[in-house]
């Protein structure tokens, strides 16, 4: 096995991003109602002006904004009523200096009229005649054509992850279909002799499997498909057939546990015996998360995790949903909350430490309430809701002083 | 129809509180390979300790603490090896005074062993003989009997929604299957002449539908099943008859257009026309958002809500997300951002206003920019990471005041 030395998060992310770049994932077409949480492949524009004629935002009449010029009050001016447009639907109308015309809210804006005036500024004196009290100036109370959304714009960009309100823009322009990125395919392999499965009965001496339904839900969350999930013995040869059938079909392969430097240590042989590069990370300057490898084999991203359930969920955040991301084309903006630290923190020095917080609202923001706990609790990791990084060159955090929470 | 005046939202809030008490979810048993996202209905507590074996932390020798107070690297204490246990299985050995056995990561601590020490520490001198080179605490390296999780202590309460990490609690805890709430079923019916099917052609003067399908998109994001999705011209008969049978086997229906008070406002005397208590909230002071309608018929909630997609959105958030929560028993911590906002905002004398905002990183946390745009736009919606709440009593944001942004 290659010597190798431990990295900082931002040397293996440099290493990932040299040797993952070729990964790619491919298109697929899929109906907007079905596209919340994908993320988009491609750049979608509209075809047309939305709207795509003059709307009225009120009801009211429309007219020519100049008849209204210096109108106040008490001296109306009296214009012509030539009819009425019906809402839904076209018109012959056309306005001109003295003429008005009823619209409804969302009704069209007749030809040669600028302004609406809300029946609320008019009085109706005869059928054929209203007199207008307001000044109205051009433009008021119409969306133009184009205004909300021109014919050409931008409305969704390649690496944008899809919410319901662009599901609203995509309607609006009457788009049914979009291209995403395919959903990643995973696999979770958890190793170790002491792991059993957690709805069987166990063994006294045996542990429930956590971190192989944890991470397959942190996979499927992010937006993966997760397509195997077993639990192996430790063993070389179990665990090199369970590792190439999960190459055959998968982007990422995911190993926890059994990554750790003691007698049992066979994910990194196993990844190295996969082909070229092999194993090109083999432990992180993090606390907790040192036992973290790296490594690629048939074209496939391949991680082995600690096998501790507050490392593995760690080390997924910061490696694997950077990876997620990349894979996707993500934007860099990554929520994180702004809080004012409880209590002070120690840090380990020399590497980056992660401190699971709790957030608690108080008046101006939140506090992070440092959670503490041996870091095999997986205890810890639900009851936080974020955790709090510490940079490798960094002393500890001071009571008082406001850290960013990334969320769990 | 009765007489109502404009309410704040806090009135409306304690008006639905008042109304919808009695709406309830029923529960639902499923796996927890698909509960990520649901929310629990029952409290759920663990009937093991995990571990329900001491634990070692580390690869080494399960000692008794005592026997190595005072050693140093120069003095060092000798220890029998007396076995050594395996991985995954339980272990007859029992260690006393001047004994010692080697364990694995994860291993079991023998019987009478109360700490271990790391390998790092110690020398093997033959097969039988350890030499221990530094002073261990009792209990160093070990994890005890439940302290992860006691037997007894509570997985999960009522209310919480399920994320990832909660998976891993209850695999831990060898739990298969969890009671949720049910989702809750909820019927979209858009109004309006104009309003056409956004993915057929469309005639001049009208405009492809937006609402339903962004209302759709938001309430399945917040849990809940979409049974019905239609748009109903602004026909009285048209909407009573598509009201009625949404109310059938919905919790929740949402009338999106048409409750502006204009000639066509059918909404309100539909929910009226379906029995007690009818209507009870017409008019809310908030920008936008103003035409709204709260309603409740045949025990089910109703929904009148704006048109204009961006007001729409808004009051979604405000009024049936919070309806949502509550049918779910959801924790009343709502994530904000804090950020400082870019520009002056002005706000509506007397009504709450909404201020969509583009979040923008900071080096200490974010910047909020407003967005403007006219009420119709959807583009704005999209365009937005979220939106601040300016309260009816205070006179706008200034330039550099810290806001929290609701997350869209």
């Amino acid at each position: 096995m290659k010597l190798l030395k431990v990295d900082t998060i931002q040397q293996v992310l440099e290493k990932m991003e040299y040797h993952f770049g070729d990964i790619e994932l491919k298109g697929e077409v899929i109906n907007i109602e079905v596209a919340v949480g994908r993320t988009a492949k491609e750049d979608t524009f509209s075809q047309y002006n939305i709207p795509d004629f003059n709307r009225s935002t009120v009801d009211g009449y429309a007219i020519v904004a100049s008849d209204t010029f210096g109108v106040t009050d008490s001296i109306p001016v009296f214009l012509d009523v030539i009819g009425q447009v019906e809402m839904g639907k076209s018109t012959d109308i056309v306005i001109s200096k003295g003429k008005a015309a009823y619209v409804p809210t969302g009704g069209m804006v007749p030809k040669g009229a600028d302004a609406v005036i809300m029946i609320e500024h008019i009085e109706e004196m005869d059928s054929s005649t209203i007199a207008a009290y307001s000044s109205t100036a051009p433009g008021e109370n119409v969306i133009k054509i184009g205004d909300d959304i021109s014919k050409g714009d931008q409305l969704i960009h390649k690496g944008k992850q899809i919410r319901p309100q662009d599901i609203g823009v995509l309607t609006a322009a009457g788009i049914r279909q979009i291209t995403v990125f395919e959903k990643p395919k995973a696999a979770v392999i958890s190793t170790g002799d002491e792991i059993a499965d957690p709805f069987g009965e166990i063994q006294y001496g045996e542990v429930r499997d956590i971190n192989t339904y944890t991470l397959a839900a942190m996979l499927e969350e992010m937006g993966a498909a997760v397509t195997i999930k077993s639990v192996i013995k430790d063993e070389y040869e179990l665990l090199k057939s369970a590792v190439e059938a999960a190459l055959i079909d998968n982007h990422i392969v995911i190993i926890s546990g059994g990554s750790s430097v003691g007698t049992k240590d066979v994910t990194a042989k196993v990844i190295e015996s996969m082909g070229e590069p092999g194993v090109f990370v083999h432990g992180m300057a993090v606390k907790p998360g040192k036992p973290t490898i790296v490594g690629k084999a048939m074209g496939k991203a391949l991680f082995g995790l600690p096998g501790h359930p507050v490392s593995a969920v760690i080390v997924f955040k910061v490696l694997i949903g950077h990876f997620m991301a990349r894979l996707m084309n993500k934007e860099n903006f990554k929520l994180q909350i702004p809080a004012v630290c409880s209590v002070n923190v120690h840090s380990s020095p020399g590497k980056e430490t992660f401190q699971m917080v709790e957030l608690e609202q108080t008046e101006n923001g939140y506090a992070a309430i440092p959670l503490h706990g041996k870091s095999g609790a997986i205890s810890l990791v639900s009851r936080a809701q974020g955790f709090v990084r510490i940079p490798h060159n960094k002393e500890g955090i001071s009571k008082g002083e406001t850290v960013m929470v990334e969320l769990l």
